[in-house]
């Protein structure tokens, strides 16, 4: 069946670890070695983002350090020292204009009522350039952080996720559009009128309401999501309107991209409304052997200690300390392997590597697809992807910061625009304006 | 007793109210009419502020709309539409350089690991010219947005507040001063002795720790107080680096001065390690005429409706709806008032006034101090307080923003500084050194 060609255009999104989404990036001289706490980096980061006309920058969260050996933790500074995200994009919005800024903020230790407040407060300083991604905190170290011993269990994480962004989108609704109607004439503030108390009594939340703020630019705020399992899929189809879940081959793209549009009309939305902009690792060169040389320095950076650590944790704890840096990858350890794991890393056990081979490659981007080249081959393969309706753009996750960004948007950006793929300017001034997603109407409306 | 002369600096804050302090100032040709969410106005605010060599801008805060009728809360825009203020002021980072920002964030229904974290990331972001205003929820309706019938009882929110701070405080130590070497030689981010869990177990908080950001340009953000209660003055001496009770006399603020400067020494601190600074609503022109016309111009401007009901909030819900305007206020509204309110509002009562004129009296300031002169009316007064050591410095209000504010930057802001009593270039880059407050160690240093 030949696909029509497609007429939307790409929208792209810039991740931003800190000094780079490589493990080993801190360690390359040409990163910003302090960029966890350096604001001026932020700044300088959003400068490249929206220069490349992105759509948004996004910034991942988790509200504890990672747990662990600490000789190993000390060597990736992954969430060893990481800003709040929403306090550190709202600090971007006087040196942004269009870009969009997209925090992560979970719903297991947060209250409903103060996220709603932050991120309507957000939109309306940066006149409707806000989204949340919503995730739940899976980790015990997150819950030792808020008095309790251990983590909510899966499905109840996604019913208090979904109870909460409930009452998050009710809050939003507290005032109609147009109820501040500032009349000195009559001494009329708002319109009482307008005025809705949400009264929500739930399983996890019970919160009278209003929000004290008036509706914002974008009505909502945009709803990001990335979850990969079952229900989390689910929920986005119910509530998502980006997603960024990781796809590992263009077959699995395109059955979870058509999965996503149909759950979205099975719960009356339509295709438009969920956009699926899975991340990217892309090194580009001017040159594939340029991209190449860079990939290769910055893979020889990475520790043993903490290549293990990565490889252990997401094989569930498996235990590799018996096995040498240079012996073939088990066969027992593959076998261990629970089938949705065998799935995921079976691209990366072709051809007997070594231990030393997986955990490197596996450390490098933590397993997600790394697209290395030219700046014709890396926008061939987004291209691939685009007009096979297996994504409507890229949460771009530069390896190197700020360098990989920048090469991206000088190399690539400006070959996107020449084949009409994307943007040349921004279509409006509000995030869903620039996303093609529609202003949600009030609840009351 | 003659004081010795004083050899510090004043210190000034701006309080901002959205479109002023003054109840109808929304409601006066020249104030910004959406000053609530407009962000561009609190940009041209801070920018006055800084221009001013003012030490800080503060926020007040509440996590609900008022509660009442809703025909009089229309009138009266005060948190009915109100931005989040660590978000609002964390967006005026890359426009400020040197002006301290001052959050209020309730303990009653907040997670001290997410403001420890919001608080330590807005610190790393302007080098150091953070400050928190600790308060605790007083108002039911506030209670109802997170999930309680009723607010805590008094002691309760402070035992819960001075526990909160204790955690923050535990937590902004999680990784000693110098913790993050950054060496790439030895591959190592930051020493691995130097991370800290904290591993509180208290009556209100379980909190493992340890936050996963690096201890701030400041240590600690600085820690802010207003409450007037007794409880809330044994905290002020425990916590509290500034405090904004708002004082009504001279008398009265050299008494709470020494008082707190007591206890703050009672409680192992020195009393340069407190400063006080009450709010002032001061209304200036170029002279005392213009000023009072000013003022009259607001007071001219209040709604019976908006009047009454703050009256009678403030009269803890008695009931004026017998009395009319123009009549006497009644003796026995005066001998229902319980002592603490009788000597509250004595000054007002004197001179037989109508009902009209004590709650347009109380109403435009809500009881608080109203200072209205020329430049050198104003200079003479807060000279005469200072130099007596009823105070270290104000919080001024302006009555109408941001002329108000202006007025007071172009006017008074000189001829203090022409007195030798305050700063013409600030004195260093962080809110403490310009506030002359020591950076506190880390508690494991």
């Amino acid at each position: 069946m030949s696909t029509p060609p497609r007429t939307d255009k790409l929208k792209l999104g810039a991740f931003f670890h800190p000094t780079g989404n490589h493990v080993a990036a801190w360690l390359h001289p040409q990163t910003q070695i302090d960029a966890g706490t350096n604001f001026a980096h932020y700044v300088e980061m959003a400068g490249i983002a929206e220069r490349g006309k992105f759509d948004l920058m996004f910034l991942a969260d988790a509200v504890a350090t990672r747990d662990g050996n600490l000789e190993a933790l000390s060597r990736w500074p992954q969430y060893m020292n990481f800003l709040d995200p929403l306090t550190l994009l709202a600090g971007l919005t006087a040196v942004t204009t269009h870009l969009g800024l997209v925090a992560t903020a979970t719903t297991s230790y947060n209250e409903p009522y103060q996220i709603a407040r932050r991120l309507a407060s957000f939109d309306h300083m940066t006149g409707g350039r806000v989204g949340w991604n919503v995730v739940t905190s899976a980790n015990t170290s997150e819950a030792y952080n808020f008095g309790r011993d251990e983590h909510y269990a899966h499905g109840e994480r996604y019913d208090r996720a979904e109870e909460f962004v409930e009452v998050v989108k009710g809050l939003w609704d507290s005032y109609d559009d147009g109820a501040f109607v500032r009349d000195r004439e009559t001494g009329r503030y708002f319109k009482p009128e307008a005025l809705h108390f949400l009264r929500h009594q739930g399983e996890h939340f019970k919160v009278r309401g209003p929000l004290h703020i008036e509706r914002s630019p974008q009505g909502h705020p945009v709803i990001a999501q990335a979850s990969a399992s079952a229900v989390g899929t689910e929920l986005a189809g119910r509530i998502a309107e980006i997603v960024f879940t990781p796809l590992h081959s263009l077959a699995q793209g395109q059955q979870i991209y058509q999965q996503l549009k149909d759950l979205a009309v099975k719960n009356g939305r339509t295709p438009d409304d969920i956009k699926i902009m899975p991340g990217l690792n892309a090194i580009v060169g001017r040159t594939e052997a340029e991209a190449q040389e860079k990939h290769a320095a910055l893979q020889a950076l990475i520790h043993p200690d903490v290549g293990r650590e990565l490889l252990q944790n997401a094989l569930r704890g498996m235990d590799l300390s018996p096995y040498r840096d240079d012996e073939p990858f088990p066969d027992e350890v593959v076998a261990g392997l629970i089938a949705q794991d065998r799935r995921r890393y079976e691209h990366m056990l072709a051809g007997k590597p070594t231990v030393r081979e997986i955990y490197q490659k596996f450390a490098g981007a933590r397993g997600q697809r790394t697209l290395i080249g030219s700046p014709t081959q890396v926008a061939d393969d987004i291209e691939y992807w685009f007009a096979n309706r297996a994504v409507d753009g890229f949460l771009i996750q530069p390896a190197d910061a700020p360098g990989g960004l920048d090469d991206f948007v000088t190399l690539v950006v400006p070959e996107l625009q020449r084949r009409g793929l994307f943007r040349t300017e921004y279509e409006g001034r509000t995030l869903r304006e620039n996303l093609g997603l529609r202003r949600p109407p009030s609840r009351y409306a």
